[in-house]
């Protein structure tokens, strides 16, 4: 970890910023543990850009040094609730339906994806460090959010790159929510700064005017609600009206 | 190998098909192999629209059943001479200058997050092949076109999907020309098909009016036109005027 180093000199860390409480939470741990953070937030025919304008806001509030947009247009793959208008975001889902299976949501391949085009920017910044703000405990059941998903790609990555050929990086891929409840995450958050108002997890929210608000009855919106409940503190984003 | 299903009940195969000599071969390959063929071609800010039209061209001419292209944009990274016009590509390398090292044209994690375009693809699709035109002879010294590079992304395939983790697929990426040498490729093609004046390798064409050149003295030229020679055919692409 760089954390003797002065701002100048310290390496750089491309962290996946989504604009969610998650990434947002590792930005700022990123940045805690002296990282030069290179945010990158992936456009990828989402349903709604207010993840996008969320990305922004975050960096902007959290000073980082780069925020990079770049565009996939994921929405021609299809296949999840995300990006493909026909099919629906469940709603009012149990707690334990929330807990198994991978739901509709799931957007095929996107982790693999996002930390590929992650990568591909570490290499050009002369970076080794991605960090993903994925957790495996209050999470919706997606593969590519577990450990041995993270294990096979930091594997892969030092036989993709350049640089791992010519063993000028060794590449690291940082997880540091991965083992952490919600509640965990936005205490962690809360005492990094983190501005939780800020940012935004739900899968389906209303826009009336300018405003948008969380749904509060999809997967995201019920895993957020139930850790700030568990944190003791009031998710101050917007919820309702419903439609 | 699905030989002996009928066509309406083959298996599909996702091929990344870029417009270029090998890619041609492979879909081709596939094809013969009796999978019904989806071409996938990504957009990532090529130097040139030349691939993206040869790519198109050689999906009507097999009459591959799909053929989808998806835009990302690898141009913000940067750091290849094939996505950043401040970068040159080089010409007139000698053969041993083309196998040593990896060169400017390198770009970063691209065959990384062509594949897992392909495996979003092939989930959707329900596909569980996907064929990759890569080779470790005649190439360009590139980190992701060696065999440890497939098998490292074949087993975080499995780990990254619904579909392998609820094992309703077990990917296979097949690399039909990884041992082959362009003479060999040339010979496959040939034998299958695949019409060459249709494809593109230069990394740095020239267009006039309509017709679209080929440089002769990039290394990708070099070792496509290497290829012909000892295969004992003439390249059917035009070349020349140089500027």
């Amino acid at each position: 970890m760089p954390q003797k180093t002065s701002k100048r000199s310290a390496p750089w860390a491309v962290v996946l910023l989504s604009g969610g409480l998650d990434s947002a939470t590792a930005a700022a741990w990123a940045q805690a543990r002296g990282f030069r953070v290179a945010a990158l937030t992936v456009r990828y025919g989402q349903r709604h850009a207010a993840e996008l304008a969320a990305a922004r806001r975050i960096a902007r509030s959290l000073k980082l040094e780069k925020h990079l947009e770049i565009g996939v247009e994921l929405s021609r793959i299809g296949g999840s609730a995300l990006t493909d208008l026909n099919l629906k975001v469940p709603k009012n889902r149990s707690a334990k339906a929330i807990s198994t299976g991978i739901p509709i949501t799931y957007v095929p391949a996107r982790n693999t994806v996002f930390l590929s085009l992650a990568l591909g920017l570490a290499e050009t910044l002369g970076a080794q460090d991605l960090v993903l703000g994925v957790n495996v405990l209050d999470y919706s059941g997606y593969p590519d959010c577990r450990p041995e998903f993270v294990r096979a790609f930091r594997r892969l990555a030092d036989l993709a790159t350049k640089a791992g050929v010519e063993k000028t990086a060794r590449f690291k891929i940082h997880t540091p929510l991965i083992r952490k409840t919600k509640a965990q995450i936005v205490r962690l958050g809360t005492r990094l700064g983190v501005d939780y108002a800020l940012t935004t997890s739900c899968y389906a929210p209303v826009t009336r005017g300018k405003r948008v608000f969380a749904c509060g009855r999809c997967d995201s919106c019920h895993l957020r609600l139930k850790g700030f409940a568990e944190a003791g503190r009031t998710d101050p984003v917007p919820y309702g009206p419903h439609p």
